[in-house]
């Protein structure tokens, strides 16, 4: 195991109608928030109204900050922190799912950035404090309503990139699975792919003795996959939305991969599909990973049975661990082809002409310093174009 | 799954040397720290020069309580808090185990609260505020250092009462597993039936519908077990010892537990064993617990096989649960036995002349108004005499 600093400080009030608490919640924090949101669905839902009038009972102004799409953008961000300075704004509530919550962090950040915010993506630079965010979480996927991460795109450069820094993990979150229960079912299929890709980029890796974590990433995943199918199954299933709003919410707020290099090959692939054809992202991983698991499990061969046996469930002889490891691939594909999830680039509307491009730019080579990405493998801009011509 | 509300904010540093970062840690928070510890094993080990040393090189100065003993004492706390009020203290550096972080965590709360720190415990009462508490662990055993609990025994009355409230989590826990190596024999066994009850006492539930916090328990359990055994083949070994640690940090913040109807009986039994006795809270635990098991076991057949198929091994005929879970207590009692751990009350030296007594403290039937204990059975007070009987 490694040394590590886990600090996970957000407060996650979850089950049946805790959205309605969002305003006791945030007073002792809040005069005024910027209510920040996406289209017009929390107003349809009545979402928009419950949130609304918790705010007024409580005594806490607002100001509205919408049109938050996915994959959330930088220009809106801008307009965000101009408001917020503008508005002296104490909190950013964001009602929605990772795209609203990236983009609040980013704002909050923002506000007392001296600087353009875009700077710190893709760094690892400090910041002194931000303005907190609160959340009112309606898509389980992300993971972002109590992780430390936010993903930006920078529309005019074709960039999406991420900063990442415990300090910007939210103040709290108010989870609760009936809200789950209107989702497409596309959503609910790219947000479990997402939500297990966080584990997957935890879980693969070179670090040895590491017991209690293999063991929660393995449980996570296992959690999401059973209670993806039985909400696929039935939309309105309160408890296995519980089980996998929860699982989605472990999976990323950092403790199941405490001590273990981490990989994040995967998502640094998916997200130069996603600046630039604007897929979703979990959709994106559901091709990658796979993919990825193939090209990658040579170098360590033990890690990826362990997978195939604890995670997928194959039984079989251990004296030909590639036909286990093969078998494993195998029934994650069959699992997220069940869940309706695309298994090519080409059903994700990605043509093969910007393969080089995106292979060239996840690794820097284009911006003239390649850096191999990647913790279990190290990936160049060759490896990254074999993996996305494999899925075309 | 029920409703939950899950804060848990310690920062853990966790790994090799990690207590020699503890005022650099501390600086943003103090300048003035009470140094709080047992006796002179911190001083013989080297450790209490190293945090000094490390205190001083970030300028933060230092007063000292040291004298806590297993079974922390109300009358210590009593003398800290004075302490801290006179010496106008910013943060309670607490070196040790559970015993000394708890007898800091009552400090802490005693420091800001009007009136004696001892109404306090034993009751669900808010409070204001507290002085925060940092800690360098010495023992991994009781989760103090990031749970939102504090035990303490009024040494006048022979009671052992808690007080649980999330603001009492303490601010930072530096975590280092090399500083187990030197730890007693019968420490870690003690050390590991504690932290395997932490979990137990989530665990055991008649709540449905919680496969996260099922595999989370279980998962932990096993890698406690595992872990364990091999520090007691090689009390130097790091790797194991570091899984140990960490899994009994997770075992106690609260997250395990979220969202799950929680027991607790064999805690409450046991701390009228050590109110009076003065045993090890954890040798208390190892005798009590598979006897609580069998006694309990027929209200929930199926929490109980899946503790015995999930966590213990167990394999054979499902159509004889009860010889399923007996296998899997007897596999505890073996497990416990392998680690050293007494099997009966009177190999810690209990005799027969106060088991109703005690029975009646843990149910206060004691008190007038007998409260029964336990959340997957409820316990009366000739329920708990029973139990101890079987163990006599």
């Amino acid at each position: 195991m490694q040394n590590f600093d886990f600090y996970s400080p957000t407060r996650v009030v979850f089950g049946r109608g805790t959205e309605n608490q969002i305003g006791e919640l945030l007073k002792p924090y809040a005069k005024k928030v910027l209510l920040h949101y996406g289209g017009g669905s929390v107003k349809k839902s009545g979402l928009y109204d419950r949130i609304t009038a918790s705010l007024q009972e409580s005594g806490i102004a607002f100001v509205e900050l919408s049109g938050v799409k996915p994959n959330p953008r930088l220009s809106l961000v801008y307009e965000g922190i101009a408001l917020c300075r503008r508005e002296n704004i104490d909190l950013i509530l964001a009602v929605g799912g990772g795209s609203v919550i990236d983009s609040a962090k980013a704002i909050g950040v923002g506000v007392f950035y001296d600087g353009d915010v875009w700077e710190l993506y893709g760094t690892a630079r400090e910041i002194e404090r931000m303005l907190p965010v609160a959340t009112v979480l309606t898509i389980p996927a992300a993971g972002s309503e109590s992780s430390n991460g936010s993903v930006i795109t920078n529309e005019e450069k074709q960039l999406k990139l991420s900063y990442d820094n415990d300090k910007i993990r939210p103040l709290l979150s108010a989870v609760n699975p009936e809200l789950f229960f209107t989702l497409p079912r596309e959503q609910l299929a790219a947000g479990v792919a997402d939500m297990m890709s966080h584990v997957f980029e935890r879980y693969f890796t070179n670090t040895t003795h590491t017991d209690l974590t293999d063991g929660l990433c393995e449980v996570t995943l296992k959690t999401l996959m059973k209670n993806a199918l039985l909400v696929s199954g039935d939309m309105q299933n309160y408890d296995a939305w519980a089980d996998l709003g929860f699982a989605g919410t472990v999976a990323h707020n950092g403790l199941v991969g405490m001590g273990r290099a981490q990989d994040w090959a995967c998502h640094r692939m998916e997200h130069e599909l996603s600046a630039i054809y604007d897929v979703a992202h979990g959709a994106g991983l559901a091709v990658l990973t796979p993919a990825w698991m193939e090209y990658a499990y040579r170098d360590n061969v033990n890690m990826f049975v362990q997978f195939a046996v604890n995670v997928m469930g194959v039984e079989g002889s251990y004296r030909d661990p590639d036909a286990l490891v093969l078998e494993g691939i195998s029934r994650l594909r069959e699992f997220f082809r069940k869940m309706g999830l695309p298994a090519t680039l080409s059903e994700l509307g990605i043509g093969e002409d910007r393969l080089e491009e995106m292979a060239k730019k996840a690794t820097k080579a284009a911006f003239g310093a390649e850096q191999p990405i990647g913790g279990l493998k190290k990936l160049y801009w060759q490896d990254v174009l074999n993996i996305y011509e494999t899925v075309k």
